[in-house]
C-alpha cells in the first residue's frame, strides 16, 4: 500500500559558487516549500561542510521531508522531496537552471510503501516514469 | 557522475504500537548510525504527529542523511539512507522484523547524481538491483 511519493532530483553542471552559498541553496528549498504549500515543522537543519564547502539542508514537513545536498567540487546538487499527500509538480528543471545554473536536471519519481507488495510492477512503473525524466533532462 | 548511494527501505506489516513509539523508532535509527559508523551533525529532528501517531526522524550526517517516517495506521515504516561515501550494508530485513515486527521489507538502491548522464543505464542497474531487493523481500 503506497504511503507517499518521493521526487529524487539531481542537478548537474551547476555553478560551484552557488552550491557553496548556503543562502542561495536555502532560497531554492524555501521556494519549493512555498510553491507547493508545504508545512515545515520546527526549524530546518542547515550545515555547511569545510572546503570545498558543500551544504546540506533538511526540512521536517507535515507532508514528510525535503532534503538537499550540494557538491560544489562536482557542480551537483541533489534534492529529495517526500510527500505523503498529493502535491502539484514543482518546476525543478526551470528553477534549478535559473537559481543554480544547472545544465542538466533529472527528476525521478518513486512510490513509497508499496514496493514490497509488487517490486516488479514498481520498477516497471519507474521505467515508464524515466521517460518523463528524460523529457525534462536537456543534454 | 555519481555523488552517492541512497537506500530506500519500506517495511510493511509492522506493529502499530511500535510505529507510534518514538523511542522504539529512534532506537532503530540509532542502531543504523552506530552499525554503519555514521557521523551525526548536530541534533536529529524528531516529531510525533497527532493520532494515529506516526513519527518522523531526520539525521543530518557527515555522510549525507538518514530519514524515517512511520504510518501506524498502515503498519508501514519507510527509511532513506543517503551516503556520499561507501558504507557496508545494514541488515534492514532482519533488524526491522525484530524491532518493528515487519513482515515484509523492501530495500532499493538508487545511484544519485548520475541519472541525468545515463538515465537508461541507471534504471537498468536499478532493475538488476531489484532482484536483490526481491531476495530480501519475503512475501
Amino acid at each position: 500500500m503506497s504511503v507517499g511519493t518521493e521526487w529524487l532530483v539531481d542537478a548537474e553542471g551547476c555553478s560551484s559558487e552557488a552550491l557553496r552559498n548556503i543562502a542561495t541553496v536555502r532560497a531554492v528549498c524555501e521556494e519549493v516549500v512555498a510553491c507547493l504549500g508545504l508545512s515545515v515543522v520546527g526549524q530546518p537543519l542547515w550545515h555547511q561542510f569545510p572546503p570545498p564547502g558543500g551544504v546540506t539542508g533538511l526540512y521536517l514537513l507535515t507532508e514528510s521531508h525535503l532534503a538537499c545536498h550540494t557538491y560544489p567540487e562536482r557542480g551537483t546538487a541533489t534534492f529529495n522531496l517526500y510527500c505523503c499527500r498529493p502535491r502539484p509538480a514543482f518546476a525543478w528543471d526551470e528553477r534549478l537552471r535559473e537559481s543554480l545554473g544547472a545544465t542538466r536536471v533529472s527528476v525521478r519519481l518513486v512510490d513509497r510503501g508499496s514496493a514490497a507488495e509488487s517490486e516488479h510492477a514498481t520498477f516497471e512503473s519507474m521505467f515508464s516514469e524515466s521517460a518523463t525524466a528524460q523529457e525534462v533532462t536537456s543534454l
